[in-house]
């Protein structure tokens, strides 16, 4: 008689759930197809070689892997953007650029459940891909916005940033090398406060003055206009940073136009998402009245 | 620089495809809905042990398996329904009987390639359990109808046997410990053409009047009054045998009343399938403008 169980950080879907997971898939699949993004699916085992180095280390650690039974090395994909990287590179010739796709599909990743984390679980990626547009950046926030209002969801918040305003503010303090450390700082506001922030900035050798700088950008708040205005002024002349707030002021006036109510899109010059990944705007959203399930929905230009 | 290139029996869905399968899945979810089927999902990943011994020898040899980070034995999932066996069990006391789920979902098995097969494809079960009523042996035929007809298929036939008549047929003809070795044999009817499995027959000591009654039996073809009729005189008075053709009467006679076009469902005695799985009514599904597919869509009562 063997024991009738799923294995641990595993789980069943009974009705309700699974009812419940259709409808957002459903409305999900609807939303991106109304802005031409395309369905397509990769399979759920990749060579091994595709899929490690290509997350961080801890992902590397979590790949469930073995060899299979015609001795190659095999893993189960942890995320659908590496799987997107494989696909991409070979079927270029056969999509044509800039390509929009969604995915919605399982992930698996051998994480500590201790923290509350499930080994299984979906993913519902759309990316554009073959485009420097500022117009498919602006096509990520409505679609994001979209998606949670189809959804239901009464109140949220989506709180966008550019790469390119933090580069211009560091090349206008000069800390344009040091650049990863003080970005890991800052991403600790929030928990540890300013004045440890501070204190960790000090230590890495950042003035008094850079240190006031980096701590005002970073809690900067309020109307977008306001918000822009004074990141206009901390990025000065560095090309990149001028770049990024135009990016940014660009996207607040379109999603405003297509009807997306001034609340629910939010400019925080604190987020940074993924340090060596993103390379333009970056996008992480909350839900009100949920605030502990942290950003349901994130990504950025890379 | 790593190759970009998929795993050998698998095969990425391009925007082409997967919009082709994602409205098949939307489809059938339909359908299985109206008929009050709900929604359920289970791990990829499953214990080893509740995966092995389950299907033939030969499934077990295709099991994805390895060690997982815990250092338990793990398989991942070559079908549906030993899944919802593990699922039922577990979960019999949340859902109440008869419990109506279907379960659309990825699948893994090791095959040969060479027979143009995939190492990874979805199935689309549906399933009734806790029910001995015969309206549940109804409603499959009136879903793989609906279904095969929502899809668009313009002519398929839906071929149906009862495991009881045979049951009966070889009770009648002293066979019945037997049974497996004749079945067998019948099986390969169409392949190998009545003279080889009456010779096949004969050489497990089948009389000649024996093999004339089942050969007879197997290739019954025509309305399906008449094929009633004669399968009401080859069981004679084995009781499995007479509650089988009223099963297969009543199915015959429902799906007409649900609109059904007669040519449609087909008697056909000599489906068996699955030898010591199915206890009623099988089904099995064929395009007739695609005959070179099999069947698209079986089941039965086990």
């Amino acid at each position: 008689m063997i024991q009738p169980r799923t294995l641990k950080g595993f789980r069943d879907h009974l009705p309700a759930q699974a009812l419940a997971r259709e409808r957002v898939l459903d409305v999900a699949r609807r939303v991106y197809r109304s802005y031409g993004f395309a369905p397509i699916d990769t399979p759920a085992l990749e060579y091994l070689e595709v899929l490690t180095g290509k997350g961080s280390e801890e992902t590397d650690k979590q790949l469930y892997r073995f060899t299979d039974h015609g001795g190659r090395e095999v893993g189960m994909r942890f995320d659908l953007t590496v799987p997107f990287a494989r696909f991409a590179a070979q079927h270029v010739n056969d999509l044509g650029l800039p390509f929009k796709r969604y995915h919605m599909a399982t992930v698996w990743r051998g994480e500590n459940t201790q923290r509350g984390r499930y080994r299984e679980f979906m993913q519902c990626d759309f990316d554009t891909i073959g485009t420097t547009s500022g117009v498919a950046d602006l096509e990520m926030v409505l679609v994001v916005h979209d998606l949670l209002a189809a959804i239901g969801v009464e109140r949220f918040t989506i709180r966008i940033n550019d790469r390119r305003v933090l580069a211009g503010v560091l090349a206008r303090l000069d800390l344009s090398d040091r650049s990863t450390g003080v970005l890991r700082s800052l991403d600790k506001l929030a928990k540890a406060g300013p004045e440890a922030v501070a204190a960790e900035l000090a230590a890495q050798g950042v003035t008094a003055d850079a240190v006031a700088a980096l701590l005002e950008m970073a809690r900067l708040e309020g109307p977008a206009a306001d918000v822009l205005a004074r990141l206009e002024s901390l990025v000065g002349d560095a090309a990149i940073g001028v770049t990024g707030v135009a990016a940014l002021r660009e996207i607040v006036a379109g999603a405003a136009a297509a009807g997306v109510p001034a609340e629910r899109l939010v400019l925080d010059p604190s987020i940074a998402r993924g340090l060596d990944y993103y390379t333009g705007i970056v996008l992480e959203s909350f839900l009100d009245d949920l605030p502990s399930l942290g950003s349901v929905c994130s990504g950025g230009r890379y």
